[in-house]
């Protein structure tokens, strides 16, 4: 197939190559040229604006948009579809909010412009591995693209098959799944960000409970001085947390136990923020992704009015000074 | 009734005057000879060492133990009791880890003295405003101690009646209650601190969201400039949070907005920590007040290392920087 | 002074009824004839529509909408508008969301009509004790609206002055504020709602753990039968927890102590959830505040497709049965 | 090797099979001689009594006891040191409290016995798969009894190695590791287990918003009927929440998308609860992790009574009614 990417950076690069070393031809846009260039050079068409992209592709067309979730975003898919005649596609591969996804295939849908939401699993990885793809939109034009998402998506590769789907969704087990209306690609993929920071904020505190085992406050004969690069190693292999993250952490502390090259300021994304929004929409407790959330948010020093005011209290109350020296 | 009283600090020194203010003899023990004498200058019998103090009291003798809990406190029991006869009572009114009052209750009941354990709320106010006591310990022994207990408890003061308990412990009005056996007054007063931590929190958190509602990350026609120390004051009169801690709020912001005097970083202590012990061992769920217990901890950055792994993953599976600089 | 009180339910019919008392002139209209007629039969002005009211008022008129927050109100809102002229006053004193304030407060400002929100704590007690207000809205329209709100509010009474506040804002002291812009004011009652969960769910957690104190699952020696009515009593006389929702736990406690009476099954409101989406927002933690929602959300058995979840992984790695029988 | 083995459910009886596939000898026995004889069956040495089972191995002795934590492990251990000589090994595969191993440790020590404390992950699939293991005693007794966890261990299989681990203890890639001393295993093991409640946790979590994203409380056009089997399939292949307990979860949704064989009563065990003591020792933050297990005790109505009391203080204040039919 042929196919338009607006969006060049990591994640639109590598998908571009992946469709190429696929056979895929595609068209590619970016407003730096050089990344343009760059993908011409590995055997893309090069286009020079969005409307010179669109013009570039058969009918019905499709573009790949993948750029940073909001106004840009936005901005961009108006453009394209200005472009566009109906029956054409538009798939937003980033992380856009599901009710944006929700707004937008109505107002396209109204000039026949059909629009695809892909939620996009796989980061730095994705070009080798292939990506996991959670899709929202219209099962014809799903169908449609299918040879896109089986191109870009891990297939079965050496995961052991899942007993008894046999009569389930073949695509699931190649690593893309069409969910359902527009909107539920981005919302599957929203809640797949905020269990990861659930999964993260778990490994995070066992071994931050690992590391402090050591600590001076405790007992001498109640300490341990644990090695975390091989206690993260050994559980890789059978144990049941082994996971992906288990992996990066492996690897992460091979060569730095101490972690000393991060700042432990966390940053969020709007997925695990949305996700929060979305529990409390549905009246659904979800105490292990929101202490997630909350506890970037406090890496970040964002609680530190309101410890302010326990210290405030405990003078008030008790005489404790915890004053500022 | 003539009472020892060993430990002279902020908490012993303002007990043995409120006893003596409400026409109680006490005599005093510290090892901070300065701190006895300052006491005997407004009525007290000095005494010059446990030995001394327990042979000045009257048949049967009641010493009152106020220290820091932990061994200081275990040691002087240990003393105390060795200088005692059947019939005598030891009161420990500090912070004591309920267990190891029911452990020591076991101990000297062996020997005939009964120990009494009394859960002291009331901070640096309780010499004006009486200390809310929680006691566990032999019914006997209690009563025999009602005059001291009437003495130190708030007593009804304008709190108004609650309807319905005419038949209830008319004591609990008075601001004293005998809870139940040796460590029920420390284990209930240990929850009374896990119970405190949680609505400090709670304040903590509604008011940092409200300070934080003028931060130039929010668009700026969703941005409020609050007067907090006006809100606080706003809330003491006909609110629902009404309460002590809201009213020392307001008086810390009254005078510091910003609460530029504080550091930030908070103190616990062991009720805090062992509500959460108790929880465990009785299955019992308790959300918020491991929270607030959790929150305390961050602010003094013991969540460091497990932030650094959060960013590790991070830059293990999108190649985010967050690394130090 | 006259005000115009649309929506005669418990908090409608208390206000007008307080306003009275206190010899401002109410005209009142609700859709249900016997609410406006009972308040007539003390002296109200009755309304048989909207536009009736609205021509009832002296100019210039002042309304209050006091609606379930939502369509309703927002409909309310919308008609008396279309009766009334440039520089009359709508209030919205329900728990409007404070997005829906800032806008509604653009709209109207075009047409010249001033839009204030009032936050209203207080509820069934507000008649007697008076209502804590926070007021959003232009500063010439809130004092314009003093009287009204001087007589709604609950005064200084004898709830002691905070000391250092001489120089700041003095309806505060009297249990009312003008906080800042639209929006403001019902943005700072979601706050204090949001607080109250947090204080409300301390409580809870507390009084359980000690309930289960007595659990037969515990070693003998280490249960306890306490007395929970008892104990709420005495923490209302000198302890650090003493707060208005501690008297009602009492309240309760004292005729019916294992609160049979309840089914265990707790509603939640707006002002809970927006208050995790405001902190949301501003990316600050608000762990408490929010675990006292997904405590409401799990007593209503919200999270069990979850919880039947953990129980098909322990049977998938451990065979562990947790099978329906 | 020849190694005795104590305790033959699904734990003891599969090590003891996977142990003699790899060539090893095994004494065993268990009070219930049926699961001797089974063993005995397929080439166990069967042992009539613990005496019987010390008789029966050369010296050094070692003697593998694999029994449920507490009073039972306790005793047996103290038999079993009973008919040993210094030099000889006790291995407690069990999940025992890391604070016993320590003491225990000492109290062997004195008598010459060593004792050696394994975590072991792996649950029902070991057999095949091989257990992970967590190691802790003296290295002398860890480096003989090094064939047996060799044997026990999965070994590389088909993980990929961890770059940068060259120079790092080479069995952490076999999946066994000598973490430090005595308790250290269990220590390690502990942690495990807590990880692994909050992963479990944020997947539960997930999958509820996701099922609950079809209640007919959301707006229609809100509303995503999703396919929970599908998803958990999806994310195997590429994405970055993959992992063996989203393995375990896409198997039992293949069969039963709604979880309908379950309960939604789950239990927990001991490491999940000690490992939020052992943060609390040492003042690290736990909050998932704590959630996680919070979130379990809900599961069984642990927070009832609490619960009611939230309903007690609506009532209180506001009148609300949520009472019982």
């Amino acid at each position: 197939m042929q196919i338009g990417i607006i969006g060049l950076g990591r994640m639109g690069g590598n998908i571009s190559l992946r469709l190429m070393r696929h056979n895929h031809g595609t068209v590619v846009y970016d407003t730096n040229e050089a990344a343009v260039d760059a993908l011409a050079a590995q055997g893309a068409t090069k286009a020079t604006s969005i409307a010179d992209m669109v013009a570039k592709l058969p009918s019905p067309r499709t573009v790949w948009v993948m750029l940073p979730a909001g106004a840009i975003t936005e901005a961009t898919i108006t453009e394209v579809a200005s472009h566009m005649q109906a029956g054409d596609i538009i798939i937003d591969g980033g992380n856009t909010m599901y009710k944006d996804d929700i707004r937008r295939a109505a107002e396209l849908k109204a000039k026949g412009i059909v629009y695809v939401d892909v939620g996009t699993s796989g980061g730095v990885w994705g070009l080798e591995r292939g990506y996991c793809m959670m899709i929202g939109g219209e099962k014809a034009a799903v169908d449609h693209l299918d040879p896109i998402f089986k191109a870009l998506a891990p297939g079965m590769g050496d995961v052991p098959r899942t007993p008894g789907r046999e009569e389930r969704n073949p695509t699931a087990e190649e690593g893309y799944l069409h969910c359902g209306p527009a909107g539920s690609g981005h919302f599957v993929k929203m809640i797949h960000n905020g269990i990861e920071y659930g999964m993260m904020q778990a490994f995070a505190e066992g071994f931050n409970v690992m590391k402090h085992k050591n600590s001076p406050d405790l007992p001498e004969n109640m300490r341990f001085d644990l090695n975390m690069g091989d206690i993260a190693e050994v559980w890789r292999r059978g144990s049941v947390v082994s996971s992906w993250l288990l992996d990066l952490t492996a690897q992460a502390l091979a060569t730095d136990e101490d972690l000393e090259a991060f700042s432990g300021s966390v940053s969020d994304s709007g997925e695990g923020r949305w996700t929060i929004d979305a529990a409390v929409e549905e009246a659904v407790p979800v105490p292990v992704l929101a202490a997630s959330l909350w506890a970037r948010f406090s890496s970040r020093a964002q609680s530190t009015y309101g410890d302010k005011m326990l210290s405030a209290m405990r003078f008030g109350f008790g005489g404790h000074l915890e004053k500022k020296k």
